[in-house]
């Protein structure tokens, strides 16, 4: 074990991807610019026939182009899905290049096949059979992108990239689908994704992590903590989505109050969130110190519990008591249910995705289902009430405690989709042909990457003696050391 | 001495907050839900209510939602706050945690207890008692903490989070009523704050540093200083706050060309300081080497002192002027006023905030009070100079020159304020009971944070050979040193 | 050459800049003063006769000023050029001072410069003989600046900051009179710029670097490659870029459906060139590893090839083929073309600005060309075409195959202006009285810069025992060693 990074290099077949990895990412983008080529088209808004829609529609300036009311959030929404995801995994300390760069590979990947898979099920045209595309099918796409990407933090470090490509693929299919059937079919609200997003890209990463259960892993252990400059650089990460979150619970809600509610609600509850957090982290440490993993992760637990209420009449304490108590249970989540998840259930989930997004993503549901149960007429106004809930059309019957029951019908099918997704999912990377690293070269970004050359890796003690240039031997012999920063 | 990192773990008590930091925190956390429930209510831009607003106030879209002129500005000015300030005092080489993670805390508890005393202040609906929040509340509270952020740096590494949400809970409370004091009362228009935010919050950060003077702080100086890495990361604080400041002085300006004007002036301001700031810092060494510590802190300087006047017709040449002068000042300020005022005036001030912030923004007052005084309908227009200065109502028989009187007399409002409540938070801070470092554990992240365990601290170098692992002793006998990286 | 570092401190007359720069610095801070007092004012937008301006051009609403329509694509285009463009290259272990304090230095003067030069050009109010600056002109100025910044890269870590200001001078100067030949003059559409800010930027850059040519740049290797956290340190420039491309190529293209259409052509162009990249970055390594440097750089090129056409009914399969292309020709260029370039050229490109700026800039170009030529009243519709191309006034007779054929030539100017232009500012910078670094002192911070004292060089190693301390002599002679982090 002394020696396992060496003993890598010694395997070269068992993690090389020179030829799997490039010919799924040039088959696949191949596909994407056929499939473009034959289903995308630009919608109304940003087509160049905008100004005569423009006037058939009364519309009296550009500026009520979809674009304004969307793009700034659009660019929050992006900022958290490339740097925020990115660099939160990027606290172990030698899976940096992995963390930031497997997650823009998955992210790139996944935000195309998105545009597919969400077009055909929502933005199909069917006088032409194009899907119409603007800045909200980019938002969508980013939201989509960021189930996969929850759910590569908990096999983090543990698969190969094209696992990941592959794990991309079907989910963003499962997503589509689910979105779908909760959205669509179902008619449930979820502005922010709670159970979209959160739980079915939670449950999604456990399941494939349960699959894909290393009893060995501890062969890596050395590699699975983080140093000091790792844990700020994934503070980057932490601060940006927790800073956009508001943008990203608001970003698809309707013009107007809506998306204007949404994001205060947000704000206040990721607020609650960092305060409680802080607290369980000091107040479960024998000497009160703060633990860096609870901070980095559980401050955003209040963001994830909000989203399916956020742009609802939630009211600012209502939103404060989301946080608040997603910050406890979070919490609680990193010190005693992560443990105990792999010890018992096998479920081995480095980033913490369990605490930071299944669980809060489920109770998101819960909240939003109660709330919704409990929406009146005194609160919203009738018209509010309609607007909010979309009563309309075919669902114009629709009573807010019936509402209340679909959505947490939406609940159990991402639930369904999280579990069942990923555990097929997981068998299929289980199949021996993926080139992932053994246990002890997990966590190790020399595997995929090349890293530069003086801290290539740990160098095995005694044999660094021997290739030690002429020089530092000269150093060495002196009794001295000496020291590469 | 050279004990004193082990040194602190043998007194745990002296800085152990397992109880005191959580309890601090719940607290007041129930007690801001409780006050929210009370207080707390969307505005009509926010409140479902809207569609209903719009029509009575014939808005003819929704693109007139307050939401899609400020949140934009509100975002740049949430990094500012959370990323910018948190950042910017990750230099010191052990205090990177503390830096941005107290700062997310202070940050994350001020916007709540903000929201609540500037609502009762501005926001409070007079028919039912509630205070109506939206957006514009949000970038509000967000100014309101960045005063405490400022203070913040004053005592960076010198005290405990406890001490730092005492001194935010004060500060905020101080910084409401001196706001509504030069606001409202004083009718002052301050659009960047340079006095309500940057003269109060100076000020009242090394007034609270001059109470708590450390005689022996030397002890820590070994930690006092920066590392290669924690400057680039400094960096990142830097640059978020010199790119959104345009939009931080904009971020309340008026709709339409008071936001527009603002931006230029501020973007225009800074730009100059970065030129004269880099010259300076060249100038004043030996060598003609540039100081990080310059860089990253005197480049924003203009930006500060363009605050107040930064709505006004202060015009490009205006601008650069302010940014051209305040770039020397504050870079004077860091190599000859910092030692003097910790030698002289027993001020220990750990970032400097008395050249960035303090005198800065006292420029930023004057500058404010002359260009208000020197305002003409020649170069306002005459509706332009009653709609810049709102000589409506109450004030409508203000002149320019009058107004630049209460301009001045604003200045002197945040100066008694930031002064005269520091000592009297300071005082408070020094009760024996909150647990802060020793002189010989400040800037010391081990303190209050649980550290990666490789580096947990720089080991007492004769000790460190007992603790040492078998394998590590027979190389070291080998005469050959283990590097950690 | 195992004694350079101090071998530079006993030349202290080569690189001391301790007068030339100040005094650049403030000479050409003061003309900007006192061209911006003679020539700049804000434009009607910003100006506080808005208000009447609105009245009397039937402006319903102040969100139609040009601030809420550009201010968003302005800041995320300001945070590519100081964050995204300085962060991405703190990839040298030992140049990130040097990286983003230089860019912060260069935007800063040159977004000064470029507002009197562009606006001059562009902006100019025959009435009074005043330039009128808003938001897009802060925008442009942004632009301006990107084109000496990829120069920079280039020349990076070669050069004295003196040398830098020369070189934005006449880079600036240059780009505006290049830039008012192609858009004004030729009347060519390049909305994002790949022909007027990449194409000449790359090859201006290109051309004093060639100038420049360092034939003994070798006795500096051992500072030319990265270390870990540089890499990560570099990926946040990566991903700022990336991130916000789609604001830089529609920062400035007509409201509505234009800037809505760009946006989408770059996020796609982007995506795909991610895939590609990161396929060729592992099939052309012997283990399939992927190299960081290919991951931080070719993942950009889709953003910049598709910057003239991103305006255009590219179509969303025609964005991803671009990128498809310029991610595999990107990489191929850093794998094969720089090593080339050097060797038969005499051209060291520190960055790689030829494959990831000037290659896929020229694609651009072309892309843009062919793009145009081709367009058609049954893709655009009558009044889109006219719109999209301005065939309005004087260039209402042009012909979309005729458009084609003078973006071709704008291609052409923009190259003669890159070369040309760098060839002159080249021989202006080999004069010897720059106090530029020695050939063995290249890429190291310690040149311009005061470095944290742990960390202030490599120290000689035989030399590093005279300067031990007492205790750390006792240390070394006991056997070990002592480790500073």
């Amino acid at each position: 074990m002394g020696n396992c990074l060496n003993g890598c290099c010694e395997r070269p077949k068992s993690t090389n991807i020179r030829l799997s990895f490039p010919i799924v990412c040039f088959v696949w983008q191949v596909a994407m610019i056929v499939l473009f080529g034959v289903f995308i088209r630009y919608n109304q808004d940003a087509d160049t026939h905008w100004a005569e829609f423009r006037a058939a529609n009364n519309i009296s300036s550009n500026v009520e182009n979809d674009f304004y009311y969307r793009y700034p959030s659009f660019q929050d929404v992006h900022v958290m899905i490339f740097v925020g995801f990115g660099f939160l995994m990027t606290f172990l300390k030698r899976y940096s290049f992995g963390a930031v760069g497997f997650n823009f590979l998955i992210a790139a990947f996944g935000i195309q096949w998105a545009l597919l898979m969400q077009g055909w099920f929502h933005s199909l045209d069917y006088t032409d059979g194009k899907i119409k595309i603007g800045v909200e099918n980019l938002i969508n796409a980013d939201f989509c992108v960021a189930g996969c990407l929850i759910a590569y933090g908990a096999v983090l470090g543990k698969v190969s990239p094209v696992q990941l490509l592959v794990m991309t693929l079907f989910g963003v299919t499962l997503f589509a689908v689910e979105e779908f059937i909760i959205i669509t079919v179902l008619h449930v609200r979820d502005a922010g994704g709670s159970m979209v997003i959160h739980v079915f890209g939670g449950y999604y990463g456990l399941a494939i992590s349960w699959v894909l259960y290393r009893p060995n892993l501890d062969q890596s252990k050395r590699l699975q903590g983080s140093v000091y400059h790792s844990d700020v650089f994934a503070m980057i990460g932490t601060l940006f989505l927790w800073m956009f979150w508001p943008s990203f619970n608001s970003a698809i809600s309707y013009h107007g109050d809506g998306q204007h509610r949404a994001a205060i609600n947000t704000y206040l509850s990721l607020a609650a969130s960092v305060l409680t957090t802080m607290a369980i982290s000091s107040f479960c440490q024998k000497k009160g110190k703060l633990d860096m993993v609870h901070i980095q992760n559980s401050t955003l637990a209040g963001g994830v519990a909000v989203g399916t209420a956020a742009e609802f009449m939630l009211m600012p304490y209502g939103s404060l008591i989301v946080g608040f108590c997603c910050g406890i249970i979070s919490t609680f989540g990193y010190i005693y249910a992560t443990p105990l998840l792999e010890k018992y259930l096998k479920i081995q989930d480095t980033c913490g995705i369990h605490n930071l997004h299944a669980v809060p993503g489920v109770i998101g549901g819960v909240v939003g289902a109660i709330t919704a149960a409990a929406a009146t007429p005194a609160v919203y106004g009738e018209e509010g009430l309609i607007h909010v809930f979309e009563f309309t059309g075919t669902f114009q019957n629709r009573t807010p405690s019936i509402q209340g029951g679909y959505q947490a019908a939406g609940l159990c099918v991402a639930l369904i989709f999280g579990i069942g997704g990923g555990i097929l999912v997981g068998l299929i990377l289980r199949l021996p042909i993926w080139r992932d690293p053994a246990d002890d070269a997990c966590f190790n970004d020399e595997v995929y990457w090349e890293l530069p050359e003086d801290e290539e890796s740990i160098p095995p003690i005694l044999e660094y003696n021997n290739h030690m240039t002429h020089k530092q031997q000269e150093v060495s012999e002196s009794n001295f050391s000496v020291e590469q920063i």
